[in-house]
């Protein structure tokens, strides 16, 4: 009897078309309890669904915008006008200013735009679906290669700590690690405001039959410790030529406590850095509605007079990461920028 | 029109007797958006009261349960049966037993118990409120020392990065700052799972008039690589002789980042360390029920194969410690035994 793959290992699951006209996103703040079914047929509802967390991930993100942008293609053709840039422009323009920090939104919807461009004779809505397919493919492999390289820093009897949640390469990781005999152990930060990591990433990993334990994010610090953790490995949104890495909030301060334990530090980098951003400073971090901390579930938990912050992600400077596990091995952060060849003179 | 003290700077607000059988308690739990009312009139209840963390704080939870002690008398007394050290043993016994890791209430409960022995012609009742009375006072008294004391660390401008919530000693520590024209702010950590950081402490300071933000617990080191923190000030539950400091899971955390940053750390010490303490490795770190991670409100936010820890605690070594403010002033970690005069042989 094989093992059903977890929810969360293909975006198929929980992003996908109903017919040709309607894409349906899985509210991802609702799993595990709840499988909610958002209904989307434009581009509009898919940019409010991925502000509001119904998505997340960098690479999940960018295929979900790449739907909306196919819905808009289609509507336009079905009321008979056909491609109008003016209008694709304006869907991509707004699907791409939902969540700034990660940068495979604003890459993946850029090519395609150019796509759309050259191949002016095909329906737009072909041409954005193709790239859509062949995203989600690449995204698989990706997860799969990324995987492979991160499961050979897992030593037998390791227990990882992650936060927030790494994506399907994390669960191919341990999936690989656990074929291999290896008794690998999971502990996972809940992940405030949204609790990813109690939601998403806790779940996932239980059902695949890792030994799996939820903390709070304050709890971390004191795990490590006690020498409870093995290593520390979580994903990127985007990563610098210089090495930083942007992610999730409360990376930053899982990456000192683990350098002050002398406990490796390494980042799911998936397909590598962002080769337009140079630094770790010219990576823009969303601030969110600062009600997502004031309230829980809609209810206020601090009084009226608070002020709050929501920083979306934090930046993890090169110095205090061990490496950047990618499709093509795992690289020092300082050497991160030579994942793409260089040209020769 | 003079300012009304907020309701957490004196325990009587919260805690107090009605009529001379019933204990009120206030549920923190429900703050500040509810005044809940939980009446008890057995230790038993009172001791429930004090594990379901109705009351918080070390202090607080050593006066709370020697009101339980003084219920038990009254009982004893009223039914006619006098004093019976074996019944108030036991109430003792039950009340000492509810939460492991701060010292006081053990301390405060042993010194009852001697002097109820002590003063064996009067009513145990009257000896135990006696005691409740004079630590109520001297509580006070310690709180404002202790700010006091606090206060003359902060800057003009300087913005306060607080865990949990550190007790009356850091509202005076403000007010005393406002009073003197100082411009502080506060950043307050919501401090999951009870959320004692938002339902507490920003809401008291937002109601004394201190520009308070809320951020989730994974947002500190970010602000402090930002340059927005000035200072980090918690609490203790327990204070080792070697100047280790037991106080909420995540002050660790915030200990080793604010080191990483060349932050301050500072503890308000109240009335010094446990004497009979010795280290960090001795005190004991109470672990909650798992439950209370892997559920908010009731509602599940995992999979049911998911475990979960709840240490309620951490141990800050004194090596990350700035200094430790008490009622005689601030104390470096390593010099904190000197809090008690010694003997001259």
């Amino acid at each position: 009897m094989s093992q059903r793959k977890p929810l969360l290992m293909d975006l198929s699951n929980t992003v996908y078309l109903e017919g040709r006209d309607a894409l349906i996103i899985v509210d991802r703040r609702r799993l595990p309890r709840e499988f909610i079914e958002f209904y989307c047929t434009h581009h509009e509802e898919v940019a409010r669904a991925i502000e509001d967390m119904m998505v997340q991930g960098s690479g999940d993100i960018a295929i979900t915008a790449a739907y909306g942008l196919y819905l808009t293609a289609r509507e336009l053709e079905n009321r008979g006008i056909g491609r109008d840039m003016g209008e694709l422009e304006t869907a991509a323009e707004r699907l791409r200013s939902t969540r700034p920090t990660g940068h495979h939104l604003g890459t993946l919807l850029d090519r395609i735009m150019v796509q759309v461009r050259k191949e002016e004779a095909r329906p737009a809505s072909e041409v954005i679906m193709e790239f859509i397919w062949r995203a989600l493919k690449r995204q698989g492999e990706i997860s799969e290669q990324t995987g492979a390289h991160g499961e050979a820093i897992l030593e037998d009897g390791a227990t990882v700590l992650t936060h927030c949640f790494a994506g399907a390469g994390l669960l191919y990781m341990f999936q690989y690690a656990l074929k291999k005999g290896k008794r690998v152990k999971a502990v996972c930060t809940e992940t405030r405001p949204y609790l990813q990591g109690a939601r998403l990433t806790a779940w996932s990993l239980s059902e695949i039959g890792v030994d799996t334990t939820l903390i709070t994010d304050n709890m971390a610090a004191w795990l490590m410790a006690q020498g409870r953790i093995s290593v520390v490995i979580t994903a990127a949104d985007r990563i610098a030529m210089d090495g930083s890495v942007a992610n999730k909030v409360g990376t930053l301060q899982l990456a000192i406590c683990a350098r002050h334990y002398g406990i490796p530090f390494y980042v799911l980098g998936y397909g590598g850095p962002d080769p337009l951003t140079s630094t770790g400073k010219d990576i823009p971090i969303e601030m969110r509605n600062p009600a997502e901390v004031t309230t829980f579930k809609g209810e206020p938990i601090t009084g009226e007079k608070v002020k709050a912050e929501y920083p979306a992600f934090d930046i993890t400077p090169p110095e205090l990461i061990t490496g950047i596990i990618t499709t093509k091995g795992i690289y020092s952060p300082r050497s991160i920028s030579e994942y793409y060849p260089r040209l020769t003179s």
